[in-house]
C-alpha cells in the first residue's frame, strides 16, 4: 500500500505539440487563417490547412527527414509557415526558423552550427539566400515557398516546390509516438554579445508554454480573438502566439511580407477585425504616428502585447490615448519567451497604474524568479531597492544552449542568469534597470547605467546622456557619462554643473567620476545607445584627481 | 551533434503545488482567505497564513508524517483546509480529502483503503468521526481543528489540537525536493455503483490541471475575481479552484460549515464582493428561487461555474434573468476533475446560445477526448448523431484506482472509460445522453433511457418518466418506462397512446416494450431517479406478445 500511494496514478501523457494539431484539427475546423501576399489575401481554414500539414509531414519523411533532424524555416509570417510549425515537430524533427534579420555571417554560423539539414525558403526572400549557398553544407534540401506557376529562381541550385511536394501526399499523416522531453523547435540568440546561441524547445516546454499564454493573467488569448502577430514567426516562435491561437481556436492573420509599414497593419487588422495584436514597441511608435496623422482608430483591438524592450512612457500614454491597451511583457527566447506580464489589479489607485504598467510586471505562472547580489550570489529581497541579476527556473526556462556554448549560463543551483538587472518591488513588480554587461561594478556593488543615464537626462541643458563603466584601479570599474546637450546649451554646460545636479538624486558614491561632453551618442541599428562604440574609443579615467567626488 | 538535438534543452522542473506555494508566499500576500465560522467572520490574508502553512509542515513532519503518508482531512471549506491543501502535498505526503456526505460504512471503507495514518477534523464534524472510532486502526493521529479554548470533545479519545501543533513550530519549513510524479492528493469516487474507489493526483496532474483551469476559455479565474467555493473541498479538491486562485492570486471566501442555505451564500456573496461562484445545479436552483423571492440581486458575480450533473434549461434562464451566467463545466473525480467546459463563441446566433451552453461544452486544453462504440469499440464519428462512451485522455486523467481496482477502466490503448455516453457535434460540443450502466443495449446498438425519458415526458399527460432495460432473450435488452401520469391524468392515459405518441420521435427500435404506470418514480438521496430500485423490483418482460411493436 505504502508504495502504491507514493506515486501518482495519472495517465503518462505525453505533453506535445500533436495535442495543439488535435485541437486544431478536431475543434477548430471553421477558423480562418488570412495571409497577406504580395498578390492579394490569401485565406484558408484550419480545417482546410490539417490535410496540408499532413501532407507537409508526408514529404518531409520522403525527403529523408528524421526525427530529431533539423528543418530551417527562413519565411515570413504566412500560412505555409504555420504548417511548418505543426507538421516538423509533430512528425519528430527540430523546427529551426532563421532570423531574416541576421547579418549573413551570423546566418551562416547558425545553420552550420545547427546541422540543419532542410532549408524552406519565402521566394521573396531567396536574395537572403543567396550569399549563403556553398557555404551552408549541411543543408541537402531546399524547398522554395512560391504559388503554383512561380518561374523557377535564376543562377540558383534546384530546388523543390513546396506546392508540389505536398501535391504528391497523402492527406493523412501517421504521427509517430512522441516522448515530451524530445527536442521540439530551435530558436538562436541575437548574438549582440559573441556568435548566436541555440536554445532548444522540447515538446514539453512548448505545451506548457502554450498552456501558460492562454490564461487571463497571462497573454489571455481565447478563441474569440483574432490574433495579428506583428512579431516574426522567427522570434521566439512568434511569442508562442501561433501555438497558443491554435490551442484556443483563434483566428490568425499574417502580415506576409513584413515592414513597420503601419498602414498595412492598421488596413489589414480592420479588414479582418484583428483584436490582438502583439509586436515590439518600434511597431507601435510607427502605428500610433499614423493613427495620430489619419485620424483612424483600431475600436475592435483589445490588446496589444509589447515586449522585445522596454515600453517607453510616451509610448503607452499615446497608445492609451489612442483606445489601443498596451500590455507589457518581458521574456526572451531562452525563457520561450514568456517571463512576466505587467497586469494591473483592477483596484489600484488611477495614479499608480501607469507606473505599474510600464514595469515588467509580475512573473507568469510556471516561472520562478529572484534577483542576486553580484559579489555575493544570494538572493536579494524585493523591497522594490536592491538591485540584482534576474535569475530564473521553471519547466520552459533554457537549461543550456545548443552544442554546449556557454554552459555558465547556469547557476550551481540550476537558475538560469538573464543578463537583466532588475529591483522587484513587494508585490512582484519587477523593474529592469540594466544588463549585466553595462551595469557599473565599483567596489563590489552594482551602478545601473539606465538609471545614471535618466538622472543625467533630466537636467534641462542635457539631450541625451550614455554611461558606462570604465577599469579603475581601486574600484574596478567607474561611471563615466557621455553626455549631449541640448543644441540651444551647447558650449553653456559642464561637468561640475551635472555632477552638483546629481547630488541628492543618486547615491553618493553613484556620481561618475567623469562627464565628458560629445556631439552624439553613437547607436546601434536599432537606435540603442551603442556602448560597445564607447567602450572601444574610451579614454582611461584620470585616476586620484576626482577620487573626493566619492567620499 | 545528432544526439544533442534530439532532446530539448529546457530545465528539468519538476512540476509540483510548491510552485503554486511559491507564489501565495511571493505574490499574493495581502490577498485575502475569508470563513464564515458559526462564531462570526474569520479573516487572513495568504501572508498570514504562509508562515501557518510552514508550521503546519512542521507539525507533520513532528507526529510522524513521511513522504507518501495518507493524511486524511474530515472538513468544510474554511481557511485551515485550505492550509492542509498546501502543507500536505508540499511538505511530500498525500492529502486526502474525505466526503463528509458518505455513509459511515463507507468512511470507514475509505479510510481503511487509503491506509490514512493521521486525521484531521473539523470540531463540528466530531459527531460524523465518532461511530468510526474503533474501525480505522491505520489512524494515528487525529487533530481537532477547533478554536483555542474550545472545551475537549466529550467520549473521544485523545486528539491533538491544531492551533497547540501549530504554535509549537517554526515560521519557515525546509520544504523537500519533490518529483512530479508523486502523489500530492487523493479522492475517493462517490461509489454508486460498488465500493468508492481511490482517484491518486499527481504534482504533475495538479500543477498542469491548474494552469489549465486558469485559462480565459477555461474556468477562467483570474487575480482580479473573488472566489467563493460553494462546491465542498471534498469535492474533487473544489474542482482544482483553491489551487487556481492560489495560482492567481484570486481572494478566497469560504462558506464553513456548509448548507445549501442560500440566504448565507447570498449574503455572504454580497459581503465579500464575490465575483466568482462554484457549485453543483441544486445549489443555483435553490439560489435562484431565494433572489427571485428577496428581489435581491449579486450583480459582481460575473461567473457561476456549474457542475456535478447537467445544467436544467429551466435553470439556465432563470439564473441568466437575474443576471447570473452560468457557466456549465464537465467533469469527473477521475479527470480532476476538469474535462470540458460549454463556453460559446462570440458569433453565436442568438437562437443557438442556449442550446450549447446547456451542452457539456468542448474539451478543455490538455484533455484528449473521443465517444467510441459499444461493440466494435472504434472511434464513432462527431457528427452530433452517434453516440458512445465518453473516453478520455491526458495528464490530469486518471490511469487506475488505488490499491488497483476496476483495471478495466483503462482501455487497451491507454483511454480513460468514463462511464458517460455521449454525443458529439461537428463543432465538439459534448451532449451526453446517458451513463453506461443505463443505457440500454439492444441488439448490440444503444438506447439512451436520458433521451427515450425526455421523449416520454413531453407527453402532455405524462409527469415524469424512467426508462431501464430489462433482460430480453432475443435482444439482450429491451427499455421498458416507468410512467408517472399527471394527477389531473391519472388513469386516463394508456401505454398504446404512449407508444402512438413516441413513432416518428424517437427510432422505430426505440419504442419502449412496456410502459408501466406507477405512482412515482424511486429517487435517490439527492433526487435523481433511482434506476437501482426500478430494476430490482421489475418483473420481467412478457416476450413475445409486443414483439410487433419493434418492427
Amino acid at each position: 500500500m505504502e508504495v502504491a500511494a507514493v506515486e501518482g496514478l495519472m495517465q503518462d501523457y505525453e505533453l506535445s505539440l500533436q495535442h495543439v494539431l488535435w485541437r486544431v484539427e478536431r475543434l477548430h475546423q471553421n477558423k480562418e487563417v488570412v495571409t497577406k501576399r504580395d498578390e492579394g489575401i490569401h485565406r484558408t481554414t484550419y480545417g482546410e490547412m490539417v490535410p496540408r500539414i499532413n501532407r507537409l509531414a508526408g514529404a518531409l519523411k520522403r525527403i529523408g527527414v528524421k526525427p530529431g533532424d533539423r528543418v530551417a524555416t527562413l519565411a515570413w509570417n504566412n500560412n505555409r509557415h504555420l504548417e511548418l510549425y505543426y507538421a516538423i515537430p509533430c512528425m519528430g524533427a527540430v523546427l529551426h526558423t532563421l532570423n531574416l534579420r541576421l547579418f549573413p555571417q551570423h546566418l551562416e554560423f547558425i545553420i552550420n552550427d545547427a546541422a540543419d539539414k532542410v532549408l524552406f525558403v519565402d521566394q521573396t526572400l531567396l536574395p537572403l539566400l543567396k550569399p549563403l549557398l556553398g557555404k551552408i553544407p549541411t543543408i541537402e534540401t531546399i524547398v522554395l515557398m512560391a504559388e503554383p506557376g512561380a518561374p523557377p529562381p535564376e543562377g540558383m541550385p534546384q530546388m523543390l516546390d513546396y506546392e508540389s511536394l505536398l501535391a504528391a501526399e497523402s492527406d493523412s499523416y501517421p504521427w509517430p509516438k512522441l516522448s515530451e522531453r524530445m527536442a521540439a523547435a530551435m530558436c538562436y540568440t541575437s548574438g549582440t554579445t559573441g556568435n548566436p546561441k541555440g536554445v532548444v524547445y522540447s515538446h514539453r516546454s512548448q505545451f506548457i508554454h502554450t498552456m501558460g499564454v492562454l490564461q487571463l493573467d497571462n497573454l489571455g488569448l481565447g478563441s474569440n480573438d483574432v490574433l495579428l502577430p506583428v512579431v516574426p514567426m522567427f522570434h521566439a516562435n512568434s511569442w508562442g502566439l501561433p501555438y497558443a491561437a491554435g490551442m484556443a481556436g483563434s483566428k490568425v492573420v499574417f502580415l506576409g511580407r513584413f515592414s513597420a509599414d503601419a498602414k498595412s497593419i492598421v488596413e489589414l487588422a480592420e479588414q479582418e477585425d484583428a483584436t490582438y495584436l502583439a509586436g515590439v514597441p518600434t511597431i507601435w511608435i510607427g502605428l500610433a504616428g499614423y493613427l495620430k496623422e489619419t485620424g483612424k482608430r483600431l475600436p475592435k483591438v483589445r490588446t496589444v502585447v509589447c515586449g522585445g524592450s522596454a515600453v517607453p512612457q510616451a509610448l503607452m500614454e499615446t497608445m492609451d490615448s489612442l483606445g489601443l491597451h498596451i500590455l507589457h511583457a518581458w521574456g526572451m527566447t531562452e525563457t520561450s519567451p514568456l517571463g512576466s506580464v505587467a497586469r494591473v489589479p483592477a483596484d489600484t489607485k488611477p495614479e499608480d497604474e501607469l507606473r505599474l504598467r510600464l514595469t515588467q510586471g509580475r512573473v507568469t505562472p510556471g516561472v520562478e524568479i529572484r534577483i542576486t547580489d553580484p559579489t555575493s550570489g544570494e538572493e536579494l529581497p524585493w523591497d522594490g531597492v536592491a538591485f540584482g541579476e534576474i535569475q530564473v527556473r521553471g519547466p520552459w526556462i533554457a537549461r543550456g544552449y545548443h552544442n554546449g556554448y556557454d554552459p555558465d549560463k547556469l547557476t550551481e543551483d540550476g537558475w538560469f542568469r538573464t543578463g537583466d538587472v532588475a529591483k522587484i518591488s513587494p508585490e512582484g513588480y519587477i523593474q529592469i534597470v540594466d544588463r549585466t554587461k553595462d551595469v557599473i561594478k565599483s567596489g563590489g556593488e552594482w551602478i545601473s547605467s539606465v538609471e545614471l543615464e535618466n538622472a543625467v537626462m533630466a537636467h534641462p541643458k542635457i539631450l541625451e546622456a550614455a554611461v558606462i563603466g570604465l577599469p579603475h584601479a581601486r574600484w574596478d570599474e567607474r561611471p563615466v557619462v557621455y553626455a549631449v546637450a541640448r543644441p540651444e546649451f551647447k558650449g553653456q554646460v559642464g561637468e561640475d554643473e551635472i555632477k552638483e545636479f546629481l547630488k541628492g538624486k543618486v547615491a553618493k558614491w553613484w556620481v561618475p567620476d567623469e562627464v565628458r561632453f560629445i556631439d552624439e551618442v553613437p547607436k546601434t541599428s536599432v537606435g540603442k545607445f551603442d556602448k560597445k562604440v564607447l567602450r572601444a574609443n574610451a579614454v582611461p579615467i584620470k585616476e586620484g584627481v576626482k577620487e573626493e567626488a566619492r567620499k
